[in-house]
């Protein structure tokens, strides 16, 4: 794992922030459990409500929590102006996303000037055993300037 | 746009109501529009209940509807004893989430016995303009007597 | 398809002296075909030595003709002053690399000021019938002052 | 980094068997490295007869080592009946290509009895110091009785 420098000392209350104001969050019941310089980590407890047709979170639902990690690890290491958008992902899903709740964690890979290259994953819980559901591959742009804030 | 020759004539209803089983459908209020062979169109109203910081709907549950639309797509033109469950996905944002709904629709690019390849577009429409939201590329498995029904 | 008005009178001169300088495309035998706005047509003849161990032209291959036809759709409909790097792209495999000749057809989908989304397709031609092979989605940024130029 | 035990006591020579019959890897001048089970490392020196308008390498062929590291550490895997095909892949350039040498490396994610998903990195060397310029997430699909052999 490399070692990330922020350039705004705030950005753990930026984050913290921002993820207060995504509605989904509190809609779906996700927890943001923790933020460093390029890492992000967001909890979700199994809900029925969220499932698709084989009771298992539906991919759209794994990937809105490891998007948000992966959209924040990107801002926490950008400048105090910036906004974070999610230009594009990629997820490949390796097991049913089935246990007590899921853990997604998102990193930067290679932060940019404009885009920062993330990558995610996301484990199921149970009985304090964990096992990979979902891997992300995503790019993040900076934008300043447009009218959105972070 | 090719076209495809259902290989069970009860896709429809099939579809349908493995739809309805997909609790996360009626959660966020998303609708099934149309369901054709190789083709399917699903519809969500804008809730800020599912926004993200900027009040844009979350890139995740814009997936969430494109994902459902392609993993139905691909079931139209499979076998009546098939599931079927996304391996991959890929998505590109183009344009913010707003509007007064989204309609995603979710296409077959090529049929396969294993692997099926669909492609899929959200548009967002407010007073009766479309405006292209996002673009899935993904691929989609077949699986037959994995203890998991559609 | 979307009709695109280039900001650039000179795009095909411009992107046609570019190809010219991928000494790639010289090195494994792909020509330029045609330049429109947004669109760009690129072949190349089947070769044994391009081949991976199924005697199929390697999927690298495939990649680099559709990459250079999506990179320079994308270029031609940007500024004078542009260069155009590859973010990212994502391509499915639907039918091994097999025929007489690939043809790679690069479009944009959404041209942005920095970032431009393209889908690309190739097709394997054998007797004069084409089968799809390959399906990219892809981001390609536009850079100014960098020091690199096309 | 997962552990795995290979179902092939001999993958190590029928991917290196394999790696052999791709033609277009002595036309590029990769080298393979080594393999181990889940884990292949392929080597490109730079040429100039390899690149983009820009001098670098490529993007494909950057795309056609890591390509092939992924599907080799996919094979090695495998049981000896299996030939491998690369479904998807989807890769993020973080760098020029630019060095006296590429090195690739593919590695098993999770490995699957018809999917298996891998994860790729190519670095550039240069005065023995390595850049990150690319990352590949991807989905192999082992195949058998199907005309096609490794």
């Amino acid at each position: 794992m490399p070692t990330f420098e922020p350039k705004d000392p705030n950005f753990e209350s930026r984050v913290r922030a921002s993820f207060a104001r995504q509605d989904i969050m509190e809609t779906i019941g996700a927890k943001l459990v923790s933020v460093s310089p390029g890492e992000v980590q967001i909890e979700l407890p199994f809900r029925d409500d969220l499932t698709q047709q084989h009771n298992f979170l539906h991919a759209g639902v794994v990937t809105t929590i490891v998007d948000t990690a992966c959209g924040y690890a990107a801002l926490s290491l950008m400048p105090a102006d910036s906004a974070v958008l999610t230009i594009e992902y990629k997820v490949n899903f390796v097991s049913p996303a089935a246990g007590d709740r899921m853990v997604a964690y998102g990193r930067v890979t290679k932060p940019g000037r404009t885009v920062t290259v993330c990558t995610g994953d996301v484990f199921a819980v149970s009985n304090g055993q964990e096992k990979l559901v979902a891997i992300m591959l995503t790019s993040m742009m900076r934008v300043v300037n447009t009218g959105i804030q972070d």
